[in-house]
């Protein structure tokens, strides 16, 4: 099939598409931020409203926007990778997503054990604590929103980014089972895998830090299959 | 942004973009093959020429199509994630790809020792034999083909859906640090290793399993470490 109709519109959408991706991928339009009016985009990257509106569009087919009729178009995703991971980790059934994440967070672990810096040691510390003090004060909302940052910062810690793009997409799986989910272990149980998982990475044990990460996400996998399967 | 412009042809065209993703997926238009003749496709689908370019150049956006001037649109995958997968994990450095696939497929391997039915366990056993002929024969290009069919049918035979997508994207990597990376293992050891997960998985032993997939990957993260770290 030949493109010979418009082959400069099309290039020149193409690398509107470009230009808009940079402005995401950057962060000068985060995502939940509404973009610019059409008016003042239309000046700013000296493109037609067709020009613009195809671009828009590709964006908003592939995720990274969304355009909510009578109130503007607003950044979703960063990347496409997250917006095309989310859409299909969002249909993925509970056990799948516990599984895919057992396995990024036990190699994540491995991984930060040998390459965490300061800042992550700090940081997990930090998490641990205040994991620590929530099961203290007995709130258990606030145990589970730190458990979130906690997993997330160990992954962060292995410094790499195809683990890193999995787990963003986990996350909202992930979250979704810690409220639908039966609770397999006890938030003191909860709390001292944390503090473990975190002393293991300090020590720089890879070892260590891989398999009381594994063991941490395997009971809510034998939890969940044993109530869906 | 309002989209007032065109709201009847934009919906033609999100509607002519399903089907289209339905017959890529379905197989009926496999990964490689050409796509009718615009003229043909015009006729078939009942669109006119424009919803269909509009149509077919989100898919090309998306990376499951590509048009190749004067010769016509291919195939180039089934799924946005796949496609999108392959052009992250194709921009990623060979030890991001091995970490990954040491975490998919030990966490395959283990399930797999709980989820393999009967063809599964004739297939990996096939494909261990295969490997143990290419090795007695001294062919090492075809020691490395069947290689990756047996660390795929592991990954299928885990019957998890995100990691099978994850794993089809490391698979290109994956051949790539065959050709590029050093050899850690010897044949022999590469063969008997295979042999090993293979048992393990026909036992039903999920932790060895899990463990000696795992130790299999392991080797080519440590000699990639040293060669690019």
């Amino acid at each position: 099939m030949s493109d010979s109709g418009a082959p400069r519109r099309s290039a020149l959408v193409g690398r509107l598409i470009t230009l808009l991706q940079e402005r995401i991928r950057s962060g000068a339009w985060p995502v939940g931020s509404r973009l610019p009016v059409e008016t003042e985009l239309v000046e700013e990257f000296d493109v037609s409203r067709a020009t613009l509106r195809q671009a828009v569009q590709a964006l908003v087919h592939v995720g990274l926007l969304e355009t909510i009729q009578g109130n503007g178009t607003f950044v979703r995703a960063t990347t496409e990778l997250d917006a095309v991971l989310a859409r299909f980790v969002g249909g993925e059934d509970m056990l799948t997503v516990l599984e895919a994440r057992r396995a990024v967070e036990s190699e994540a672990a491995g991984l930060a054990a040998r390459r965490a810096d300061d800042a992550d040691h700090a940081r997990l510390a930090a998490l641990a604590a205040e994991g620590r003090t929530a099961l203290d004060a007995g709130d258990h909302e606030l145990l589970n929103r730190v458990a979130t940052h906690f997993h997330r910062a160990v992954v962060h810690a292995a410094r790499n980014t195809l683990l890193s793009h999995f787990y963003d997409a986990f996350e909202a799986g992930a979250t979704r089972s810690i409220m639908q989910g039966p609770a397999p272990q006890t938030a003191r149980a909860l709390v001292e895998e944390h503090e473990g998982i975190c002393a293991a990475i300090r020590s720089g044990d890879a070892e260590r830090a891989h398999r009381l990460a594994r063991a941490h996400v395997t009971p809510a996998v034998e939890a969940c299959c044993s109530h869906t399967r």
